[in-house]
């Protein structure tokens, strides 16, 4: 039993990522018809752009341009897109640059300086197709003039360990950088711009994404003021940093493009794939597989093995009382949550929420939990999350680990790699935050 | 509208405590008919007794031994019980002791102690009816010989503040205590003993409750160690409880009596209330509002502001997508969250769920929250619970207030009294946990 049930989380997990994979996701959305440039709901005269340029950060960006070259054809002059390493495919006419995340570097600084010069290079006559997919907020590293690329690193960092959620930290880094906030846009105008979006933030805000290169921003520099004093990481960042925050609070600094700037009249923003569409595939499997489906949230953040212990109340419910669902249930939720790393060992918020998810339905028969990262990669591991059911305890025990030991330390990959309840998958293509499954059998 | 949902809230949970009011569920699950005590499915011959006493202890006892008085008219012979302070009503043949809750005292010590006598001096043809509901464990503090009151109180304490489950807080207090984990039952053996529950615990685990005074105790002095290892709390604790509990583990202690054991031949337990029954009653009403409904879990527990978080993430779904319900939407749920104290703050899990679940609303048009304790009181304060909606940050700030501060120093309660959203009841005359609800209109 155990099998089958960890083999439909995989099948249900792949219909949900094949939804959302970036390359067809990009054939969908935007299809030349005749001279016409189609769009989701927009048309654009081909004869009216001189050039057409592709742009773009992401980690799914290589096959989102590889997409867009096959329906352009000659149609597209060049373009530059940065990917992380390694995150590659075949391009005739885009330039690729692999740079460093979540951790931006060197390469990611250059490679956001090419692309800037690109659109800069752009006038009302050319066209600008921008590729944006998750972890392009890292991969587009190009600070403010005065501060460095290692402070803006450093700065990154802190956040990401302190439990910062994607919005605060996307405040902070729009406010320190060039291209995000509408910062793109302003460099590109008064070119046509128009963005493809692969969507790993919650809620889809446009602003978020990729901390919003071709967006207006509604976050301030009091806001930013405001999240590094949440987290007291004033005392831990460099002078340099806290200065141009502060002065920007004071009125002392250039804001980022507000909504109703005329920077963003030829600027738009099309989502081609979301958490939600992962979720919706998701569920349209489970009930083949013959579940009863409930999808409870694409919203979900917060620390992760909290999540995981609503989640299971949710599933010892089903199994106490058949509520919400009766038998055979698969409970489904997306979003993205995050870990206080307060342990030395290694793993993701996916596999730690299988972890302590684990830990919550010990015993309870025929309840399991799965979670996944939708681009097949969990936190710095190799792994895209992991598996676990009611005799996880039984399973650790033959292998004389204790499953609260390995979630103290934040050690939930070397657990489940001894236990072998890792989910394997490699790179997906896509990457629209966490896909969960709870199932009572 | 704010007022239109905030009473809709009010009447809902109003239906919810009425089905599990403690003086009518004693009334439905036990009568007389003719020569037998009929107790749920179960008949008992009155004749086969020579007396018949009531016991018990908890919050809602008095109002429970109320209704069995009058159930049982002259039949009874006599009772004690101990209540929380003020927790009265006007008995005629129960004695009622007034003792210390949540942090036992004295007169809860005195008690329990003549509760012991009173279960001791009955033999094989004796009947014991023992009225059990939430706060019992606090209520009935008699420690194993050689462990002071003091030291007890000191235990349930640090437990408390720690952020341990009541699971785990039962599991070291039946294995400091006489009368928990079926200790009572030994004392009371050979007489006929017959529980009335109103559970106030997840899952209504009958050893759980009031640390299962009549009940098999399945857990053990290793289960005690590893908790106070889990917490770090040996340091904290007395030499005698940590030897009591190490020496336990290591065998040289008699455990508590074990599930087979002829102990409770003679003894039954029967659920007359619980969280179930009053998410269910709440449900109802809120469909007869125009609510659709779903009751999510009422197993929930966990740290109480990442709960909330979980739960607006429900809330925000169905705002977003109209999933898992249609508008106008109230999702149900219950159980028992737990603060981790940081902050110097007055507040309760109930006022702390509100505020969090208010911040994660901020915004969202027609979104509420409201959480409140079915007893009517919540933390150490004269609230039961709060309310608030998307427009909490508003009030706050008309206020002068920041809910991220409140939050932070644990201080729901002044950051609810001053906007006016606390939810006061007075005692309820019932305790199954809570009742939280997350409305979109």
């Amino acid at each position: 039993m155990e099998k089958t049930i960890r083999e439909d989380c995989i099948t249900i997990f792949k219909a949900g990522i094949k939804a959302v994979d970036s390359y067809q996701a990009v054939k969908t959305h935007l299809r030349v018809e005749g001279n016409y440039l189609v769009v989701a709901d927009q048309k654009y005269k081909l004869t009216d752009f001189d050039h057409i340029y592709a742009i773009g950060a992401g980690k799914a960006t290589a096959s989102m341009a590889l997409a867009l070259e096959e329906i352009m054809g000659d149609r597209l002059n060049s373009g530059l897109i940065i990917v992380k390493y390694g995150h590659l495919s075949n391009l005739k006419k885009v330039t690729i640059v692999e740079a460093g995340h979540p951790v931006p570097d060197e390469a990611g600084f250059q490679g956001a300086q090419a692309l800037l010069e690109l659109a800069q290079a752009c006038g009302k006559d050319d066209l600008i197709i921008c590729l944006i997919s998750g972890g392009g907020s890292a991969l587009l590293p190009l600070p403010v003039s005065g501060i460095s690329l290692k402070e803006k690193q450093e700065t990154t960092r802190l956040l990401l360990n302190c439990g910062a959620n994607i919005h605060e930290i996307n405040t902070i880094r729009k406010h320190l950088s060039r291209i995000k906030g509408g910062g793109l846009a302003g460099i590109a105008y008064p070119s046509t711009l128009i963005s493809l979006i692969l969507s790993d933030v919650i809620g889809n805000d446009l602003d978020v994404i990729a901390s919003g290169p071709a967006v207006a921003d509604k976050s301030t520099f009091e806001d930013c003021v405001k999240i590094m004093e949440r987290y007291n990481l004033f005392a831990k960042i460099s002078d340099t940093v806290r200065t141009h925050l502060q002065e920007g609070a004071a009125g002392k600094r250039e804001e980022t493009p507000k909504p109703g700037s005329p920077i963003f009249k030829r600027t738009s923003n099309v989502i081609i794939g979301s958490n939600i569409q992962c979720l919706e595939a998701a569920e349209k499997k489970a009930k083949e597989l013959g579940y009863n489906t409930l999808i409870i949230s694409s919203f979900v953040e917060g620390e992760t093995r909290e999540a995981a212990r609503v989640h299971s109340a949710v599933l010892k419910e089903i199994i106490n009382s058949g509520r919400p669902l009766p038998l055979p249930a698969c409970i489904i939720s997306g979003g993205e949550t995050t870990v206080t790393i307060k342990g030395n060992g290694k793993g993701g918020r996916n596999q730690e929420f299988v972890l302590a998810g684990g830990i919550e339905i010990a015993g309870w028969a025929g309840a399991s939990v799965f979670s996944a990262g939708t681009d097949g990669t969990d936190g710095p591991t190799d792994a895209a999350g992991a598996y676990a059911d009611w005799r996880m305890f039984d399973k650790a025990r033959k292998s004389g680990l204790d499953p609260y030991h390995y979630l103290a330390n934040n050690d939930s990959y070397h657990f489940f790699k001894k236990i072998e309840d890792l989910i394997i998958t490699g790179p997906t293509n896509t990457n629209v935050m966490d896909l969960r499954l709870l199932i009572a059998k």
